[in-house]
């Protein structure tokens, strides 16, 4: 095992994923190239459906955050192992219809959404929209009336916290493009606003901790702090929540480092905490909903590049330049997120040699990660970086007009393309 | 005028571009749009020409840098005015020869071009490959030679020059993953072994000293440090440089406070260091070629957005939701940069307002800017952010499953499309 289950050496020292071999899978599908191993997203899946139930009860559901990795299959896989969907764009609505997604299930969020959006989801069936704002709020119900539909809605609620990760990926302070706050009062005026109209009917309320958390407590407060709002409501308008949807936020493993996350164990005690807090607030346990997203996919995937050169510069760094980089993982340039990578036709060799992992866009900052233990490396090996499943693919560009790279999946021994390499004929398709 | 001569208001008060109506082409072409002044673009593309002809010698080729952005028609103005360009990869060559660019005015350049790119390149007949590192020179020559062919070739340089600009875009450090640096003996190394082979025809050195550049010591130095790495180079190898590329870097004006450049002057004093240095080391004035990228396009594009609704969080901040963002302009997020923003229907009120200008994507770090002085908005009004003609839609991805915004081009009271918006269709091309 390396990192993973899934992950581990064969006999020729080569890297494999769900036992396949990478480096054939490189020579056969070209470089750069997303490998997912189907059966760890199945397996995750079937993980927080079955612990969601346990814990939560029967009607819970787990909604896959799509905007971590949207394909059309990936839709297809996650309506039969009976997810729901979080979706967040007319763009995603429409590869969830090209699915055939269950539109019952889908949760359609997003703090600006279009009247074309708005008119898409209804058209649609969407299930249930997450209403973000009063304008928002004010559009869908008019929207709804001229397609003479009662739409059902959560609404977004900002409880307030610092879930202590990084800046970017923190949605649910007070100071946030997100939602309505508690402490403002805004909350409060959304929902009774939303109670006052004729064509959305309110079930309940969302709200998001943040992203990539290992702890809990994060989501103890949230608990905390959405039954305490639960009951204000109920006191306040006389609204029984129906429905409360958590949002994500568990983390995923980049490196040796990070935890191993039971998200089992996990979810029991999440759904311990909000059964503890909801007796003490005297408020019904409502129906939960779960938006994971990176957690449900990250770590089954792994890129797959071809090193182009070494560069040795005495008294600085090594840099090791493969053939892909920020267009299909911006992820060091945003955040300086690590990763782990190693030399897959070498990955049972001891990772004795640092580099600095560099893309081959004209720009400095076009890095994967510096200063990393990796195998010696040169020009023609596969190097291999793990748990790039979330928001590789999804925020891919064509920056410096690269093609993106497919999306294969293996599975039984299997590999079969999800998503096919942009071709150049792709780049030009809509220059005039 | 606003920010840049080719941007004003009309007695609508609405913000023109070339004397358009920028609220009349959010009407036609929809919301998000990226407009580009053509009279703009051209006009700097002879600034360039005029300014390099006139102060370096008739010979001298600014070579569009067009990571900067690339697309078919941009390659065709570039091509009608008579300016170079600079290819980084398959797709921007594959691009310039559908825009039947001349080849030999292509520079090939980048970190890491792979043996497919080499053979493109010499199927292509580009006039002249950058070589980055020895195992792309010995790639490149082997290919060559299984060619039948000789082909041109410059050596990437580090100069070891630190601009004082963000850490992303400085390349000429000696920390870099390009080129071959002066101080450790790789630069001359790699020189040696270039005149040594026969399929590759040595004429001389590039260097980059970074971008958004404002001042010219950086220039200043390149060229002392260049032109004494020249002399070096003909004492020990008696090789004579016939051409010398200074990369690009000259700054674009993104708010108020930037400077204006004056790029005929900047030209003048540049051209005036490097002969005043050629003449100090006692070298023969070489043959020079600019890079511009962002100073030749950013200032020319705008982009229009529609806003979603305004979100006032007392004692923190206001936002105002604009229906793009980070996927049409990854720039806030990657490096913080700072923009010009304006409601364009009420562009000749006071800025008199202060927002974040938000994006629709699930992301709380999905910012155009924050905290930007700006005229008061509400749903439905269109907001223009300045200075985007650059390192906008050529970083664009499909994050949140976005599709991409056209680009339009003005001219004469005229506006035409130059790429079309991509449809939902087009985000799932590639899907199986």
């Amino acid at each position: 095992m390396i990192l993973h289950s899934h992950l581990d050496t064969n006999e020729q020292g080569h890297l494999t994923i769900g036992g396949m071999d990478t480096v054939a899978l490189a020579k056969e599908f070209g470089t750069p190239a997303y490998i997912m191993d189907e059966a760890a997203i199945r397996a995750r899946f079937r993980t927080y459906l079955t612990a969601a139930r346990t814990h939560f009860g029967e009607n819970a559901l787990p909604a896959f955050a799509s905007k971590a990795l949207c394909f059309t299959e990936i839709y297809r896989i996650a309506a039969e192992e009976g997810l729901g969907i979080d979706c967040v764009s007319g763009g995603e609505l429409y590869t969830a219809k090209r699915a055939s997604f269950p539109a019952e299930r889908i949760y359609f969020h997003g703090n600006n959404k279009t009247d074309a959006d708005l008119k898409q989801a209804l058209d649609m069936g969407v299930g249930t929209i997450v209403v973000d704002n009063a304008d928002e709020l004010l559009a869908l119900d008019a929207l709804a009336s001229n397609a003479g539909k009662t739409q059902r809605i959560l609404l977004r609620i900002t409880p307030g916290i610092d879930p202590h990760t990084h800046r970017a990926i923190r949605t649910g302070n007070v100071d946030s493009k997100f939602g309505n706050a508690i402490v403002t009062g805004g909350a409060m005026e959304i929902t009774k606003l939303a109670l006052s109209l004729s064509n959305v009917r309110l079930v309940g309320f969302h709200c998001h901790v943040g992203s990539q958390i290992f702890d809990l407590s994060p989501f103890r407060d949230a608990a905390d702090i959405m039954m305490r709002y639960i009951a204000d409501v109920k006191r306040e308008t006389g609204f029984v929540t129906e429905e409360l949807n958590l949002g994500g936020g568990l983390a995923a493993r980049y490196t040796e480092v990070d935890a191993t996350v039971d998200y089992a164990d996990a979810i029991a005690k999440i759904a311990a905490i909000v059964r503890n807090k909801a007796q003490e607030m005297d408020v019904a346990m409502p129906r939960v909903i779960l938006e994971p997203g990176r957690s449900l996919v990250a770590e089954a995937g792994i890129t797959l590049y071809t090193v182009g050169g070494v560069k040795e510069i005495p008294g600085f760094k090594n840099y090791i330049s493969v053939d892909g980089g920020m267009p299909d993982n911006p992820r060091y340039a945003l955040y300086q997120s690590e990763y782990t990578a190693l030399i897959a036709n070498r990955a049972a060799d001891p990772a004795d040699y640092r580099a600095t992992v560099a893309g081959r866009c004209c720009e400095s900052g076009d890095l994967i990660g510096e200063d990393m233990p990796i195998q010696r490396a040169s020009r023609g090996d596969i190097l291999a970086v793990l748990t790039t499943g979330a928001y590789n693919y999804s925020m891919a560009s064509n920056y410096n007009r690269l093609p993106r790279p497919p999306v294969i999946l293996v599975r039984d021994g299997v590999a079969r393309v999800a998503v096919r390499r942009e071709s150049f004929e792709d780049l030009v398709r809509n220059d005039v």
